[in-house]
């Protein structure tokens, strides 16, 4: 990768996954929940569960998290040795209440708790790491786990969010230049290119770093952008969008978790891996929180799977 | 069609595109125009030259209207004999300008003009019609034109707009039920089925009538529904989007003069006038009004396609 000498000392083979793991309260116009489990790294590593089973998550939580929700995670062949479990802290907390359009929506409170002052822990199992997925949280933290992984990994995928462009722009600037792949909404990549056009604005998130970017347009579909290349892909037209928490992350966690499984990260492998995570972020928005992602069966996936290269696929043949 | 028994005596072979044929003054963040030529049959027609050569044009326009706008019609081999022009009247006259994100725009004056007492005249000679585009027009003179061909075309596409849903919507009924494919935008179509999700009020205006549906969601693509079918075409990513108005007709007009050049309606076939459409309403909208549509090469077109064929297809192959 990028040059750099690796150390063959070590097979990297497991996918690591780092972000938050919390609890969320959500409005929809379909209905509200009490504090329900949530997190961007719950929702990424469960998606990835589907296509990969070395999964190592590195996270914190207070003593407030209950033990069934991470027994949910080893269910899933979820590696949770990296997860903090803080005594008498609180775990993250969020609150937020969908609009109509369930595009968007309004925080009504966060709660940062034990992510104040999160100091991420990589266990030594845990430095096999081929795939990284940096779920969105402070730049800062998505560099120290760069920084204690001793080898560099395969594949660096980093989420982030408007916030730290607000509030940590030179730090973001420093962690998106040390990644493979920025995942980010529309409206989030023309506020960091300061463009529109979401071309113009892929050109210059482009320059600053990443060989890749995901652009997540929620219900309109994600485009990946490459060099001169550009691949879209869909979201499924759905008759009820219940809860669209943790979609985001359950595609990127999709995503890396087909890359992982399938050890390609060739151009053309990587639209596969968006339509595997656009199939996933699908089921996620479904029932709300994680609910749908929790029992999901293969066959299932590969149904859903068909039914986007049905909905975008057609035959032309054109003759020079 | 629908078991209505053909009279065989003549040979249906011509594309009949009716729409207006007008002046339009158009604000954008780019610009501003005086009056320059435009109108849906005006952006239909010339959008399906590029595929079929038997287009015969049902207008009318005012002895305002200059004669070098009908000679570009005539060059693209547009017959016009169907274009009434009312001397002493004025042509219809749009002037709207667009909000930053192109997709919103707000109407600054309506002049009906010659289109207030339209009587369309259908020309012995254009009574071969096979395919039949019906550009947004009250669905009085919608049903007035069917009405008027002795024999019911192979294909019927009507497209239309919420204003005929606040001000006809009886005769938008009964038009919409005798046609076989209707194209509207998503916030039409949430309109007239009264059902915020896509997919449900597509399943409820299939059954007012038309087989086909197409829902145009400018930047964000269209989508083609028929049964239990559905599919997605996206919008191609563009540097800048300079003009949007006719990028609906031109896209329509695409969509139906490839059907006719093809003589194929299959579902498949259908696929592929969405893709070329598509990829006409892609040229139409990178300059201001016509100008981008009236010198458009084969070459030109077919990488287009192409771009559209790269930006979504991808290679996935599930095994049961």
């Amino acid at each position: 990768m990028r040059g750099k000498k690796q150390n063959e000392s070590r097979t990297l083979m497991s996918l690591l996954v780092v972000g938050t793991v919390a609890f969320d309260a959500i409005e929809t116009p379909f209905g509200k929940t009490d504090r329900i489990i949530g997190g961007a790294a719950t929702y990424a590593s469960l998606a990835a569960s589907y296509f990969t089973k070395k999964i190592n998550l590195v996270s914190v939580v207070g003593d407030d998290f209950p033990p069934y929700a991470i027994r949910q995670l080893h269910d899933h062949g979820i590696n949770t040795e990296g997860l903090q479990i803080k005594t008498g802290q609180k775990s993250f907390f969020w609150s937020g209440r969908y609009h109509a359009d369930m595009n968007s929506r309004d925080t009504l409170d966060t709660q940062l708790n034990v992510l104040a002052d999160f100091n991420p822990e990589i266990p030594d199992s845990y430095q096999d790491c081929e795939f990284l997925m940096l779920g969105n949280l402070m730049p800062r933290i998505q560099m120290q786990v760069m920084d204690r992984l001793e080898e560099r990994p395969k594949l660096v995928v980093m989420d982030t969010m408007n916030f730290w462009m607000e509030t940590a722009w030179d730090d973001l600037m420093k962690a998106i230049a040390r990644v493979d792949v920025l995942t980010i909404n529309d409206a989030e990549a023309r506020q960091l290119a300061n463009e529109y056009s979401l071309v113009k604005a892929a050109q210059k998130i482009l320059k600053m770093g990443p060989r890749y970017l995901v652009i997540k347009k929620g219900e309109h579909g994600a485009l990946l952008f490459h060099n001169e290349q550009v691949f879209f892909a869909p979201a499924l037209p759905l008759e009820d969008v219940f809860d669209p928490t943790g979609a985001g992350d359950t595609f990127a966690g999709g995503f890396i978790g087909y890359l992982a499984r399938t050890k390609d990260i060739s151009f053309d492998n990587m639209k596969r891996g968006i339509i595997y995570g656009s199939a996933m972020a699908s089921f996620c928005v479904e029932k709300f929180g994680t609910e749908r992602m929790l029992n999901l069966k293969q066959e299932e996936v590969d149904d859903r799977v068909q039914e986007f290269i049905d909905l975008v696929q057609f035959d032309i043949t054109l003759v020079d």
